[in-house]
This record gives structure tokens, C-alpha cells and sequence, in this order.
């Protein structure tokens, strides 16, 4: 194979109880990327259609990635990549991610699938270290494995894939507002009570429980944060509103996707994720913000060849 | 039916990283139970073999639970309850559970079975709520349905139940020292990290993953708990040595059952459980205390009819 085209997905990380630990992928927002094979060695960016990005591989968490693969697979010979970004940088539905997902994968797959994705996944955590100064996973594992990507353990690295319950569907906002993931980090506080904790407790594992045994209304049940909602929330305008408005409609429950400023929300069946983006929709309008609705389904296998 | 016969299991609660959501239910270990009709409506308590606890029925847990639940059915008819305690008061592997579910359990089946074991849930804590001072489930609800009872919230009440991997067994220890609940809670801290919050929830989360799939591996690797555990443990002589015993002798992992002192160990497998059963034994044996050591299966159904 000497070239790939492949579709990267956006996916929802810091999932409501689930913050640091539960990540889901989409299905119908992302970017593409084709990844050519080069006689010379080593990574190139050779365009970045949609986005102002740098094109130095050191400072483009695509090039980051890559390079960390081939550090890996030692290829004899190299990579250029054109990247069409649709998700906004900033958006909180891991448009960095994206990017960094699809360059290992891209690379991988040039060299023959030699690693698994699940084992493509640290690589693709060296871009995220680029982009927010922590290697993370709970973006490029969904985007790398599909469904729900829950990150068990970081040392070691230890990620457990849980397929999506075949009728839910999220719709997501992305109110055009500037969050500096700085800003929302900084609002969380470093301690919580003990009472909180167990309540998180109780309600990640009851997604969890929900998500294995398609459970809607569990999930639904179980879709309340403690530790960084109320206070992040505060920062992205309209926020009660658009999760009221969300949950009056239909939904099961919602959050902050990422560190925001995107609303996210989940839905049994299309009808009624639709429905939801139509009143989410209305919120924003009515406070006179710039957005972006997606409705998706969830996707189970994560990167496509397209 | 005129009487009936049960076997009311022990269970292990607050489940290392399950602490305060978690239970699972063991399937040798358990008390006896036999409830009769009679023509006097209410409760008496007949006789208890095996402990030196009250008959009097306001302040017998058994008791309580049925008279919350004879409170709810209206019975034109009463029940006489004699009680073979087999689990010691105070071993932390639900002593009190067994007897207060027992009693719901019992006074239903009587009746014909109006309530399923899930709705008896909320009566068998009534029970709970005489002896501990709080109506908690993690004992009740595994004594019920048997398997691992999951708490996900109070308010509404809300258990799932999920079927234990086949191979698991428990190995469980009461070195026989007393330890008060109230001094076990008191050196609980009210407040945690975030960071040891997120990893509970991802050690919670594994287990639960782990349970679903019967990965056993995983359930091992999530067997930690950062809220308890580090305080609690102190109280248990030789709890450390226990642990280490246990592990090293194949456990998959372990913690304090309950409140304590007993402390319990899951391994995969009848053969390993048992290795590990006389690695504990050693170790208390040295220390020379006296104790009692089960190795059970995983109990999938609960209370048994005899």
C-alpha cells in the first residue's frame, strides 16, 4: 500500500461521571487525512486544508505521533500527510486527537499493521501531550477503537473497550465561544468530599452497567457529574439552559464534552436525538452565539479506511 | 406453604474499590432460617441458636425486616422465626444482612411471593438500619439476588445485579479480634484527592468491566482501594502480611470485607483460592490469634430454600 485515506473521527471525552476515565466515539464528525507513502524517511506535513495549523512536524500533534511510531516500527521509508480538518480546533471534541489518532494509524497501516489499535494508542497519546501537556487517552482511544473507551489505568496503560448499545446516539453543540482548557482546568477543585466520591463512584458504575447491558434508562440515570460539572460549567454560556432544554426533550441525560465549551447529549434512538439538537438549537439562537450541531450515531470500530 | 427452610448466605460489602457500592455474595457460609406461619398475626423471634442475640422483635434485625415488610403485605396471619447463626456477629462478612434478608425473604415466600427479591431490597434495610444505624444495601441486596449487587444510588433505589465469572471464588478470614464499625468509620477521612478519586473510579470501573467480561486479569488489576483501605487496614492486625500472603500465593487481589476485620481475597478458581486460604491461615497461625477461614464459591442466586 502506498497511500491511505482515512476518516478520523470526533469523539466526547471527560463523559459526565466518567471525567478522566470514559471516552466515546463518533460516527459522522471528523476529519480526513490521506497518508502517503515516501521514499524519504521520516514525516511530513504537506497541507492542512480547513484549519491554521503549524506544518512543522515538532509542533503538529500529527507529526508528534508519527514520529513516535516510526521511532517505534523503524521503517526505511517515510510519510507525508494531508490533513482536511473539520472538527475546530478548541471545540472540545478532541479535534487534536483526531489528527494524532490518524497519523499512527495512517502510518500503521503503510507499514502493514504491524500493532493493534489498542496498542496504537500510546503513540497517538505523545500528540495529545502536545496539545494540552498531557499525554491522555480518553480521545485517541475512542477514536482509535470505536465505541466507549474506558482508560482503567494509565501506569501501565490499560484500556478496555465497551461496545455502544445499538440505539444510542449523541447530539453534540459547540457554541463558537473561546474556552482556553487552561480556564477549565484551573475552575476544578483538588479536593471533593467523600460523599462526593461515592457518588461519582456510584454513577460511573452504573453507566457502565447500563452500557453492557443496554440499559437506557440507567445510563440515563447515571449521566450526573460531581467532581468538575458545576463548577466548569459556568464557564460556557447557557449551559443549564441547553442541558434543561436537552433532557425536556428527550434525552437521557448530558454534559460538558471534553473541557467544553461543547454540549453533549445522549439519546435513545435518531428521532429523539434530533429532537434535542432542534431544542439545544433554539437555546443558542435565542442567545444569539455561532454554532455547530452534530447529530450522530455512536461508532463502533473507531478510524475508517474511506 | 405453611413453613419454610432457607439458607441465608454471608456476603462480602464495601468491595475494595467498590467501598460502599459494591457487594458479592458467598455461597457456603450462611446461617438457617425457619418461618412459620401462624394464626397470631405479627412476629415472634422463637429462638436463636448459636448467639446471644435479642428476641425481642424491635430489637432483633431479623425483626425489624419483617415487620417493615408485614407493614407493606397486611397478612391476615403472623410468623414464628427460629434463626441458626452460623456467621459470628461483628466478622464483617454480613452477619446481620443474612438475618434481615432472611426474614423478608421468608415472610414473603409465605405470603406467596407478592414481592420479587429486588423490591424485598428496601425492607431487608430496615433491618440493616437497627443494626449499623444506616439502611444501607451492599449487604442485603447480594443476599437477595445473589451474584454482585452494584448500588448505583439510594435515592430512588437503585441495584443492578451482575453475574459473578464462573471461576471466581473467595477466600474470606475473620481473625477473631473485635472491631467496633464505629471505630472502623471513625478513621475514615471525609474528604479525598481528585486524583485519588479518578483512580477509585477507574479501578471501579475496571472491576465492573472485568465482572461483564470475566477478565479475570482485570479484576485482579482493579482490586485497590484509595479510600479505605490505607486507614481502615491499620486496625486489622497483620493486614498487610495477609494481603501480601494471599497474592503471592495466587489471589487475584483482596481487601477488608465490610467494615472488618474479616478480610477477604478473590483468586480464579477452586485450587487457588484454597492455596491462598492456607497462606492466611499461616499467617494469623503465627500471630496466633484465633480465626475462622472460608473458601467459597460465588453464590449466583442468594437466599436458598432448603
Amino acid at each position: 500500500m502506498k497511500e491511505i485515506k482515512i476518516f478520523c473521527p470526533a469523539t466526547i471525552a471527560n463523559l459526565s461521571c466518567g471525567f478522566d476515565v470514559l471516552g466515546v466515539c463518533l460516527d459522522n464528525v471528523g476529519d480526513e487525512m490521506i497518508i502517503t507513502r515516501t521514499v524519504e524517511k521520516g514525516v511530513r506535513i504537506k497541507e492542512i486544508i480547513g484549519a491554521d495549523l503549524p506544518l512543522e512536524v515538532e509542533k503538529n500533534v500529527a507529526g508528534v505521533a508519527a514520529l513516535a511510531l516510526i521511532e517505534k516500527l523503524q521503517p526505511d521509508f517515510g510519510f507525508e500527510i494531508v490533513i482536511h480538518k473539520n472538527i475546530k480546533a478548541g471545540s472540545g471534541i478532541g479535534s487534536s486527537a483526531a489528527s494524532s489518532a490518524g497519523a499512527v494509524y495512517g502510518v500503521n497501516a503503510l507499514c502493514g499493521y504491524p500493532l493493534s489499535n489498542k496498542e496504537l494508542i500510546y503513540y497517538a497519546m505523545q500528540g495529545e501531550a502536545l496539545a494540552s501537556g498531557a499525554p491522555h487517552a480518553d480521545n485517541v482511544a475512542p477514536a482509535l477503537l470505536g465505541g466507549f473507551a474506558f482508560i482503567h489505568s494509565y501506569e501501565p496503560l490499560n484500556i478496555v473497550h465497551i461496545d455502544s448499545p445499538k440505539e444510542l446516539y449523541a447530539t453534540v453543540i459547540h457554541p463558537q465561544i473561546e474556552l482556553k482548557t487552561k480556564d477549565a482546568r484551573s475552575v476544578l477543585k483538588q479536593t471533593v468530599t467523600l460523599k462526593q466520591a461515592i457518588k461519582q463512584c456510584g454513577n460511573l458504575g452504573g453507566l457502565i452497567c447500563g452500557l453492557y447491558t443496554s440499559d437506557y434508562d440507567l445510563i440515563g440515570n447515571s449521566l450526573h457529574d460531581e467532581f468538575v460539572e458545576p463548577k466548569r460549567s459556568l464557564l460556557i454560556p447557557n449551559y443549564a439552559e441547553l442541558k434543561q432544554a436537552a433532557c425536556e426533550h428527550g434525552a437521557l441525560g448530558g454534559g460538558i464534552s471534553g473541557a467544553g465549551p461543547s454540549v453533549f447529549a445522549l439519546s435513545k434512538g435518531k428521532e429523539n436525538a434530533e429532537r434535542v439538537a432542534e431544542a439545544m438549537r433554539q437555546v443558542v439562537k435565542d442567545a444569539g452565539y455561532e454554532f455547530d450541531i452534530h447529530v450522530s450515531p455512536i461508532n463502533s470500530q473507531g478510524i475508517k479506511v474511506l
